[in-house]
């Protein structure tokens, strides 16, 4: 059981069904198709030779394939995740050198490692740290900072970086003047034919007659096919040493080595926070894909072992000069659509990724970069949206806040600690909500044995009496605040004797609730008040019994129903009175 | 109001009653003759000549004393305090030295600043950050760290330190050879008589006749007289001269000069770690404090205004040449026992530490530092606490584990990291809770309106259709986990057709789980499945309706009460299934 639940391939590999096939080859076709160019462009994105984009499409795909859970996910170099890789990188090593390219396979090794270990210890809760609006800003923020830093090869300028992403701009608007006007057209060209490729040419293709499938699948060899034309333009017109455009150059031919990532504890710490932000981001885009491609064919995806998949997937980035990957949306939904019905579809696109690796390998020497840098700004340019911030706004100012905080602080601060700054800002917020837990003073109703709040209902209270229903569990960040309510009723209340806390909707009391009760028995006996509690449950009654709470309560009791708690309780002469 | 609450002297000081001023006399003179050896020790503990632990003394205690709620918390140097202080300076400065104290002062001011900032945002509710297991393993582990940095002085040797706790402890022990034999006797005498006044001495008192209360103040007075008689060890028998027992040495007559800390913007920012764990440790400790002793005359104190006025008075110290300050624990229980009835009896001891600042200071000269060494062990020895782990561990085992955490962290890594580490790991563990919301699956009670688990009851379901209830407020920790036991849910029932998930109680949604929602209505849609709501409260349903929600879920209704769902949705039909 446990070995077939890390191990998915045995699912389907050992008696694969031969009515996958055509899907599963159509869609790992279709996919090599659309990943030659983005691979190529994302590795120059990370700040890498474009032929690490190649070999980051190959283990990975493989070992995904295998241990993934998703039937669908295409796993790959990705946008945002090869943008951290820049972040990361680029303050300790210069873009494309021998020492960088090192650095960005230890850092696929570290992100694998990191999500093995946690997709084992069943860690994939810390997911949900990232919170829509932090996503969104997050996905916002970065997809804008990716097309600024794209410019410069459209521009076809060597501009000054720096270490904040306003620098970028301001290396970006010296470098304007120097601007290379033929890469600039061709950029222009390739970004509005790529653009012209995702809708009306499909429409275009389905006026004169194909179906919309086949319509689809031609439009998405379109980016393909960009490729080929530039490494054309190169070919036959010369456009490098005429007019200075430039191509990718080198571009060795065959598959990478295997090798192991240098392991340098100094830098290793250094890359750390990059890496975990990696772990994170990486992990929330790949599973959130993967969710709603399964929920579509009512599958379903698991999330811990698909923390183990992507681990696996980036230790075999690292081990094979890759660079960090993890599941990319667009090409996940080409993989969906195309057919693929299991892993083999991922399987096939990374042998085929191989051959092309190293049969075509002396095209794109004279590959334009500029011609990468429209694949990267068509992929992103859409992710960037501001619509959404209002949408938030309109729904949840808090909500609205945050992401507009995630934004300023991707683009002011950088991908890290922008990210950072929203796990941060929305758990403190999520602890400011928590911290105020809702409570009741409550009545009887009548004559009945139900109780409910004094404040919408007219019900009967007890002199001297306080009942008080405490509405969600008691923990850490709640408790002073409930203390604190309580001490408050007793200071407004100068002839309290009793207290009965009801606890018919508290599911769990930890230490730190534990030790601000036994705080409160303590000076609630020295004021003379007596504290109970009523309608506590089976699991925080057990907990109460271990360490021996109920006699810290003495005199106080522990009572079965408020009810009965009214009835030991009450003063036996005094009248009700009704509040 | 506002101006009341900010200013909370105004209830006592213009009206100030005359039967309050006994109490308030005599409070500030016990806390005074406890103050000052406290306050120098303190000093020492940071890494600061003894004097500025009078200079801290005075000013903060006049501002905390008009400003803060509680009418019996004793502001000044605290031991944990001290500590942060001195780990975050010295690896900044040679302890004792001019810039050493420049950078002491500044981040008293720091400190002051971001509390007093907080406060005014009414941000107290941080420090509910610090969970119970946090702050005991925090307190055991920086008082073990307090009483190793003290044994040098105790030996009379120089150690060598260093930025972790463990170097500390190599240093002490290569030293150890070195040891003053005449110092480590008035050590070891020094700790023995502190132990001695601490309760033997009382109890002797109390047997010879004096009533518990005269008896308890004599006692003490007990740290005042060993600062006495260390004063005369030396100045009669000339202990430092002969024996080379080390002395305080140079002590300034006058009091601190008025100034503004130097603002460097680099240097501010080396401190802010330390500033952050100051303002969150000082303040639970005061603020805790302060929650008791207020409580024992039901009186409250506001957490907020308590952070403006600790804030208040932190910023006194930095422009008065003090450091760091809070409200004390032992100090304000003194206080409080002598008597204090406002904030006079702290503006009587400010006074006072005043007058033995300008009138008392060339006897300092004579004072041996192993005196003030033991009385920081003494202090700090008692809380100590192992058996507290134990008890956590009984209670739960995840709390026992973090105040191990933390208590490892800190002897290992150091104060702030250790407390970084225990807070990040609370929070974590809190949110691998919350991220499993309980939900139920219900079916209805005979023929009745009411719903109920079908695990535990017998009721009865209908084919096509499933009920849901969930029992927790949807945010973005528990929206994910949520959406996934849906779809398994739609995943092993083929046949389903409508979900009504059920909000009775559900409090609030926020946009992750709205944007989960939205998600989850489309997948369900292209499944054939339709989604709907029962029972959704007033609030969540006015956010729905602000963004139009209930479009979303169309063909899916929003139904008032459970049983109006079945009724509208139960395959009329198709017989009810008994579950």
């Amino acid at each position: 059981m446990n070995i077939r639940r890390l191990l998915p391939f045995t699912d389907w590999l050992f008696h694969y069904q031969r009515r996958n096939l055509s899907g599963d080859l159509l869609a790992g076709v279709i996919v090599t198709i659309m990943l030659i160019p983005q691979s190529l462009a994302y590795a120059m994105l990370a700040g890498l030779p474009p032929e690490y984009g190649l070999y980051a499409s190959i283990a990975p795909l493989l070992i995904y394939g295998l241990l993934g859970t998703s039937r669908t996910l295409s796993v790959g170099p990705v946008a945002v995740v090869s943008l951290l890789t820049a972040t990361a990188l680029t303050p300790l090593a210069t873009p494309g050198s021998a020492d960088y390219i090192k650095l960005a396979i230890l850092l696929a090794a570290m992100t694998g490692v990191i999500q093995l270990v946690l997709g084992l210890v069943r860690g994939g809760f810390i997911s949900n740290l990232l919170s829509h609006p932090v996503v969104a800003g997050f996905i916002t923020g970065s997809s804008i900072l990716i097309v600024i830093s794209q410019l410069k090869h459209v521009l076809g300028v060597k501009a000054a970086g720096g270490h904040l992403p306003y620098e970028s701009v301001i290396g970006l608007v010296q470098a304007a003047p120097g601007t290379n006007f033929v890469t600039f057209a061709m950029g222009v060209a390739a970004i509005a034919l790529l653009l012209f490729f995702r809708k009306p040419f499909r429409k275009l293709l389905e006026r004169v007659g194909l179906s919309k499938g086949a319509a689809q699948m031609l439009a998405r060899t379109g980016p393909a096919l960009l490729v080929l034309a530039g490494i054309g333009s190169i070919y036959f017109f010369g456009l490098d040493s005429a007019y200075g455009v430039r191509v990718v150059g080198d571009f060795p031919t065959g598959l990478p080595d295997f090798s192991l990532p240098t392991l340098d504890l100094p830098v290793i710490g250094s890359l750390l926070p990059a890496a975990l932000a990696i772990v994170l981001a990486g992990y929330v885009e790949s599973v959130s894909v993967g969710r709603s491609l399964g929920a579509r064919r009512r599958q379903t995806i698991d999330p811990n072992q698909e923390l183990v998949a992507l681990g696996a997937a980036n230790i075999a980035a690292g081990l094979t000069s890759g660079f960090p990957v993890t599941g990319g949306f667009s090409r996940s939904v080409v993989n969906f659509d195309a057919g693929a019905n299991t892993g083999l579809a991922s399987i096939i696109t990374a042998v085929l990724i191989g051959v092309v690796t190293l049969a075509l390998a002396p095209l794109f020497t004279s590959l334009p970069q500029v011609v990468l840098a429209a694949t990267v700004i068509v992929a992103v340019a859409g992710l960037i949206n501001f619509r959404q911030l209002w949408h938030l706004w309109k729904y949840s100012k808090a909500d609205g806040a945050m992401m507009a905080l995630t934004i300023v602080g991707v683009l002011g601060l950088g991908v890290e600690i922008g990210i950072g700054l929203g796990v941060g800002m929305s758990l403190l917020l999520y602890m400011a909500r928590a911290s105020r837990p809702h409570m009741a003073v409550v009545g009887r109703l009548g004559q009945s044995e139900h109780f409910r709040n004094v404040k919408r209902h007219a019900v009967i209270t007890y002199p001297g009496l306080l009942l008080l229903r405490v509405d969600e569990n008691l923990f850490f960040a709640n408790t002073r605040n409930v203390e604190d309510r309580i001490m408050k009723q007793v200071s407004e209340q100068p002839d309290l004797r009793d207290i009965v806390l009801i606890f018919s909707a508290v599911n769990s009391v930890d230490s730190s609730a534990l030790e601000s009760l036994e705080g409160l028995i303590e000076r609630l006996r020295s004021l003379g008040i007596t504290l109970h509690l009523a309608e506590v449950k089976g699991p925080v009654m057990d907990r109460f019994d271990a360490i021996g709470f109920t006699k810290h309560l003495e005199p106080g009791q522990v009572f079965i129903s408020t009810h009965r708690a009214v009835e030991a309780l009450r003063p036996p002469t005094a009248p009700a009175r009704a509040a």
